[in-house]
């Protein structure tokens, strides 16, 4: 490696085992979160790789959660049409999910993930050990990417998650077959081709909505709380369109809001709701194509669902659990 | 197509074929030229595609030269990570290489296509006609790829230039030989992963070295001029290496210098020169590689060439040809 880019937080914690790792190559500590994923972070990384004269024989790491991974990622990657980089993710999220996939991205205007590439990493390493200092609220957001994990494959992971404590990392064979059950998928559709790959996007399309509607907030919510939020509203609709059984629906309820993650909308209004539907990726000129469960461990890639269908399953959520106003 | 981004002095000239083309579909014009490939003006066309939500079920057209070819395939490439384009180059340089290959990139501070990706177009259309409103220094500084493509190639595509006035497009069958030369190289080679393609650099490592140190003079070079100093150094630097033979060398320089392409160097310290060399893309691990002709019709992919070497062969055009102060 040639030069690190390490979360700031994460590097003062583990600053020890980090310069052990780092080979003599500086390390360059960046504030992590979702504010990483702008324009103006990239051209800052861009420059360093610019000083540090980086090029295509030399490989970058990156240490950090999901933000820093795909921004740094798309730097990498865009850099010279392309250098090698190595990912250490350091979150529960990143490790189970946002690591995997090869998915670099940055946020424009109000649309999440708008400018991007698909890049592999050379390499993933994944360090269980991060977790133990990972903030309980980021635990918590991280899990979710479990919970979507399981309702996907279903079987033992689901088994695995029923008696968890979202307060604690997930033991590491539940962490292995969590983050396994993405690299299955990944590997069988790459570059989203197939469709195969848009199960991962359950509880996505109104998780990314409620995301950005609750950035400029008191409480913005953090990617897993707005896709817990979004799971319960698409689950909903699976089962309102007549694809998931109502003792299915409850089972998923149950999971989510036994651990308190089932809380009121942020404050919108219908029109910027709708505007950032239709800004999602995997909306096709101009038609709406969604994952919906038709049991746990039974995901439909891409089934087109109508504007109203979604309001109606908003609606109802707004009625059982509340919005802010 | 569901939006495009012109040339706006193509649009003025050709504004009712293109219209007709269009088919109701916006363009956008905008103006031409190296100071496109940057950050900001990507930001602008990013901002475009926002606005009008392109997804990536539509395609983007992009009618002008190689800079708005680039940024705008950039652009797209990116967009969502990758929505479809189309090429419709309109100067010669792009229509017989810029164009082809899939080399999307911007310029970052002072170096070159530094940021960017590998992004084939939908479909590259060739129309010649856009020749005949190309200012004559375009044209004759897109005549320079052709030659370079001529001595890559050698055989029926170096005979076909001999006689060629430089302040006319090529013939159409010539046009089409040349832009064959590229088009057969990046079909072997498309991430230039084999050094096979890295023969199109000829005349590049150092053409683009001239042509950033000239961009803040009082006359930037084209982008053709600068290739066009950087070949006669680099062939001179292939005989002075026992490459090439003299008789050959010879017969380079008297067509470059026939057509008044030897101007003198822009003002430069050596300073800023190795600087801009080694932030050279094909840099690997500080050493520096770089093709070489060995005959006409027969070029060396990736020779590593000694700072020393490439110094005394600017130093001999300098003798020969003179420098700015």
């Amino acid at each position: 490696m040639r030069l690190w880019f390490c979360d700031g937080k994460v590097y003062q914690v583990w600053k020890s085992l980090i310069d052990a790792l780092r080979d003599d190559a500086p390390v360059l500590t960046v504030e992590g979160g979702e504010a990483l994923k702008t324009l103006p972070k990239a051209r800052w990384i861009w420059k360093k790789l610019y000083q540090y004269q980086l090029d295509r024989g030399q490989a970058v790491g990156l240490i950090g959660g999901g933000s820093l991974l795909d921004v740094g990622g798309f730097c990498a990657a865009t850099w010279k049409r392309g250098i090698p980089f190595v990912s250490v993710p350091t979150t529960l999220i990143s490790q189970v999910d946002a690591a995997i996939g090869g998915k670099t991205g940055l946020n424009f205007r109000q649309g999440k993930n708008l400018i991007g590439v698909y890049a592999q990493p050379r390499a993933i390493w994944g360090w269980p050990n991060f977790l133990e200092s990972l903030p309980q609220v980021e635990l918590r957001s991280g899990w979710i990417e479990v919970f979507k994990h399981a309702l996907i494959a279903g079987g033992g992971l689901w088994e695995g998650i029923q008696q968890v404590s979202v307060e604690k990392p997930p033991a590491l064979a539940l962490l292995k077959e969590a983050a396994g059950v993405k690299v299955q998928i990944v590997r069988a559709d790459p570059f989203e081709e197939k469709r195969l790959r848009f199960v991962l996007n359950l509880g996505h399309t109104l998780g990314h909505v409620w995301e950005s509607l609750s950035r400029e907030t008191e409480r913005p919510l953090l990617h897993g709380e707005a896709v817990a939020i979004g799971l319960a509203q698409e689950v909903y609709l699976s089962y309102r369109l007549g694809h998931l059984s109502e003792a299915e629906l409850e089972k998923v309820l149950s999971w989510l809001s036994k651990r308190q993650y089932l809380r009121p909308l942020p404050p919108f209004t219908w029109k910027d709701w709708e505007k950032l539907l239709f800004q999602d990726k995997k909306v096709r000129t101009g038609r709406l194509f969604m994952p919906l469960l038709r049991g746990i461990g039974e995901a439909l890639p891409a089934e087109e669902v109508g504007i109203k269908a979604l309001k109606e399953a908003v609606r109802w959520y707004q009625g059982q659990y509340g919005s802010t106003t």
